[in-house]
């Protein structure tokens, strides 16, 4: 593992949970201990040769790394060839660092470019999770020059790290994580930078819905401009075309029929898509409706609230040992709870508990809590 | 309760819960019919006097029905003075319903404009829930002629559903909102949108991120398309500066030295924010900076991860009965668990489950479950 930021160490320690060995380096030594501490693998020895190096450093650094990586012990010990059988990064962009180890003379054949679809607002080896890239998608782009061996070790890794491997090449990566990821976090940064002069009582009426449109702008702003730089062509694609609906809706609120002073004549207009005629209106419920089905588009999994589970509410009592008697009301009933998620109440005594389970377990365990005296809702 | 919706249906729910007796109608006999089965209320009989009436109807049928609610039994009963004491409403806008309501020659005095700040993606009866408004802000916008006894009866109400009420004036009001609520609302759609045409494969790299920023593009187009046009001139103002940072962060990433031919010299610069006299890159970093700063601004309360309460991770196994032996070992230590998530791990035979406790009870709580032999980690 060379870097142990939160991706690299996220690595290291789903791979120490599937038993395998793992050498740890940084250039920032704190780092790379903070890691050997959270006992994510050993320090990187002298006379080190892996299976596969893991090179988890920022984009512009992916090339460099992989050339010193591959150079390694090639001048004092001739029988070596490097630090690893294979490479990979888990870099965000990936065009970039291949033209760069082209250009290099970086060895080809043993480097599988990838990309884990993970992360946190959160950064550095202490923010890292074992867990983190669980069920979610990691993009490989092999080239024509990649050892079929290299690709092999490489998915295997993927798959210890119980992340879903996904091929594609690095222009059609870049491109999409343009849309999914990369324009995206410039899109809550814009909104977010609202927030920096607006007066603190406005920020009292914040609900979920803000928090979760500006949570990734809390993101590493000196990686994510490396991140956005290198994929600037795609992004500002994007971008312009959001600028451009956000623009026109701002043009349709004012200009249109249906400003403040159109929209008094049009009462009761509950279930109609804005006032009949009123094209300002119109062109702003059209976006809401294109952005509601593009909404629906984003696969179910890993969301919020797993759609194959049924939720019930339990009220319960904010003091120590409650959950515990809720729980073991459950397991009692032979219930197996996939999820919880507290609603919080500050200054009252109680709060909701969410209880996600199977469907078919949901009617046993409404009967055993009801039996119980909790007060339950579906 | 006049309008049986998420918002009408929740606020009956909680004061049911309080104990009070709810009357429920709506314009659609259906929607009413299945808040009463919800066991939100009876239906509203012929001659009802209730102390407060909440008018939960969308922004631009408010006013109307205002009129047509204070008008009831006026004719046919001349001893009687409406359909209640004093009124409130539920609009996301203020100043609409307000001027609405003063033009049709409504008593002021007794209406008293409000705004629960809480929603769901999901609207109608069926989605309400009486914890709704637990510990959210509840906007109350009285103007100079409403009486001081109608403002207590419906702060009273505002308490009564765990909501903390804020006076303010409509003006102001719908400033704020367009800020916090109604322009974020755009800008989510107007990024969902860019997802209609996307590959498949594409979404399938969707992470957690996309997902926050667009999951309130889902909200009912034609409720919003009436909330946006009754509040056109300030959401337009936070759209038209939000589209503005957009377009110029797609001009610096495209036009910059730091479009993908300039990153290529940049080669490890972790840490810098953006290579040295970049211009394109340096006002995406600015950009992203803002965002950030923008983003510390929002209160802490009710959103994800509380700051103000220490996270402590723990392996649990995936079987029933798991969460009940965790949480007993933390109630004997005395230790009241303020919310947990636990991360889900599909084919896995383990999760981890993050309890979120106050910084004081931390450490007996690792103490306790490290001597249970619990795997935690801080």
């Amino acid at each position: 593992m060379i870097g142990t930021g939160l991706i690299g160490t996220s690595i290291a320690l789903a791979l120490r949970a599937h038993g395998a060995g793992v050498w740890l380096a940084d250039d920032d030594p704190e780092a790379a201990r903070l890691a050997v501490n959270l006992g994510a693998g050993e320090p990187l020895p002298e006379a080190a040769y892996a299976d596969v190096a893991v090179i988890a450093v920022p984009p512009d650094a992916v090339a460099a790394t992989l050339a010193g990586a591959q150079a390694r012990g090639l001048a004092g010990s001739p029988g070596s060839a490097g630090l690893a059988r294979c490479y990979t990064d888990v870099a965000s962009v990936k065009q970039l660092p291949v033209a760069q180890a082209r250009a290099l003379g970086c060895d080809l054949s043993s480097y599988v470019p990838g990309h884990p679809l993970a992360g946190r607002e959160k950064h550095g080896p202490a923010a890292a999770r074992a867990d983190l890239f669980l069920g979610r998608t990691w993009a490989l782009c092999p080239g024509p020059e990649t050892s079929s061996q290299a690709i092999e070790t490489v998915t295997e890794l993927v798959r210890a790290c119980g992340a879903v491997p996904m091929r594609t090449d690095p222009a059609t990566h870049d491109r999409w994580v343009a849309l999914i990821s990369h324009a995206p976090h410039l899109v809550a940064a814009a909104m977010a930078a609202r927030l920096e002069g607006a007066p603190a009582d406005a920020l009292e009426l914040a609900g979920q819905g803000l928090r979760d449109v500006t949570r990734i702008a809390a993101g590493d702003t000196a990686l994510w401009t490396q991140i956005l730089a290198a994929n600037a062509a795609p992004v500002a694609r994007v971008l312009t075309e959001v600028a451009a609906d956000l623009a026109e809706a701002a043009r349709a609120l004012t200009d249109g029929p249906d400003g403040p002073e159109g929209a008094k004549g049009s009462k009761g207009s509950k279930g109609s898509k804005g006032s009949e005629g009123a094209k300002g209106s119109k062109s702003v419920a059209a976006l809401l409706d294109r952005g509601q089905a593009g909404v629906t588009r984003i696969p179910g999994k890993h969301g919020g609230q797993a759609p194959e589970f049924t939720a019930i509410q339990v009220v319960i009592r904010d003091q120590p040992g409650e959950l515990a008697r809720l729980f073991d009301a459950a397991g009692a009933a032979g219930v197996n709870i996939e999820d919880v998620r507290i609603e919080h109440s500050p200054g009252l005594p109680v709060g909701v508990a969410e209880l996600s389970v199977r469907p078919a377990q949901a009617g046993p365990l409404l009967n055993a809590l009801e039996a119980e005296g909790w007060p339950v809702r579906r």
